[in-house]
């Protein structure tokens, strides 16, 4: 396999990269531009969405034969986009595609990249132990609350995921304080922060708990839900007691460094599997 | 019927009081402190929402004989609501009724009036004339893209409703855009006036559209979905193309007002039915 990894927003494709290139598997890097920061990636080569064109050229050109997608790329504007000449021929499909939601986009595009000759590896192929593991980690164990909130917040994460709404939600004493569509997650902890105290905990007692679960419906390979430092930071700052993310499902990054954090604030993290006993 | 108008937040109590009113059934007028402005209502009482026993004891004197809520009121912290006598006889049920979400804590609100003797009167069964027409209002007709995304917000915010989330959506294009939980419309209009152009329309070419839905399990009689002149104004702020609500389920506010608004800014108002022919 030689690969190429396709990079956007965010620190999972530095994850990516890093696992992929100890493998001896790691070919070529794109990094989007707008989404990824070419200073990441040493001997990355930076093009625009719309260059699908270019893209296809450059891979083909390495002798690329997988590819791999990861990081945050926002859904385009189809009126700016200046596509290339293979862009602007599959274009009226994609934006056929964007109008029935994230998910049906994102396999579109996937569809394409096999159309051309390549095949898609995911991101846990690659790098499987970046996924969430089952149980408690770190020092905090939960209480009745915040197990109940817990076991909430899953169920209304996955049930506005099967809705393709999103992949996040924020449950506090069997209340639903947010649900997260496209603004993500970070902006929900920051809405959740300036809820009535009433509502959520405080740093002096967190009480609610994020939830990150996959979209049952959802292509797998793609756009698992992520957490790390930043997600527990925001959910200190929100008075969250915990969070809570799929098991096997979404993918912990900086793992160390965000286990203590949530140690020194008191707050718990917890992975559970898709599917639980009710 | 000699009725007593409990006030909460919003505009809504003011065009329930003014309807009573004419219809001399208006006895008493308790504007809760923190809520209702006591300015606006002359003659009213004021109470904490801790005081239930005096606000009891008060209608008593007053021999009234029904009541009506209306009005937005915040989820109180049960741990500084300084409970009279007889709130806090009822106030262990009332901490394990908010424990199971919004509708479960009004429900049982509304039951303690009931034991204790008062019969309850829906804003509707007051104000019938406030309720969402069926069909266009005013002089902006949908095209193709906006009858799909008000079908879909209305898909959305019911099956959000389902979970006891809320009762609001914003959808354009198909993609959800935000979803509203305890943050209330407003904030969700200004959060979807922040997401990226590419996701939502412009004054200059609006696209997408608010819906606003009773949730399929609440208690009618309460906390009916509203829109008015401002949910206008912040669904022309987000670039929306128009705003949905529930015919004969939602409170229309200031409608001339809100009509002329619409019309001056290219936004459509639409009342549409709670079961849809698919």
């Amino acid at each position: 396999m030689k690969l190429a990894v396709i990079a956007g927003r965010g620190d999972l494709p530095k994850h990516v990269v890093a696992a992929a290139r100890e493998n001896s598997q790691l070919k070529s890097i794109i990094a989007l531009e707008g989404f990824a920061n070419l200073s990441d990636y040493p001997n990355a080569k930076s093009y625009r969405v719309g260059e699908f064109g270019r893209i296809v050229k450059y891979l083909k050109k390495e002798e690329v034969t997988h590819v791999c997608f990861c990081g945050n790329v926002d859904r385009p504007d189809f009126s700016k986009i200046k596509p290339d000449l293979k862009a602007m021929f599959y274009l009226p499909g994609t934006i056929k595609a964007a109008s029935k939601g994230d998910d049906a986009l994102l396999r579109h595009l996937l569809g394409l990249f096999e159309k051309e000759g390549f095949q898609y590896v995911s991101p846990q192929d690659v790098c499987a132990p970046l996924l969430m593991p089952e149980g408690t980690l770190g020092d905090i164990s939960l209480n009745d609350i915040h197990r109940a909130d817990a076991l909430s917040a899953c169920h209304i994460a996955q049930s506005i995921g099967a809705l393709d709404i999103g992949q996040g939600a924020v449950v506090a004493r069997g209340v639903t304080l947010a649900v997260e569509a496209q603004e993500g997650t970070d902006a929900m902890l920051l809405r959740v922060a300036t809820l009535p105290q009433a509502l959520r905990g405080s740093a002096a007692n967190r009480v609610g708990v994020l939830a990150k679960m996959v979209k049952p419906t959802q292509d797998t390979r793609i756009d698992l839900p992520v957490i790390g430092l930043k997600t527990l930071q925001h959910a200190a700052n929100a008075g969250l007691a915990g969070v809570v993310a799929e098991a096997g499902g979404a993918f912990f990054l900086d793992k160390a460094a965000t286990i203590d954090f949530a140690n020194a604030n008191g707050l718990f993290i917890l992975g559970l599997p898709a599917k639980l006993e009710s």
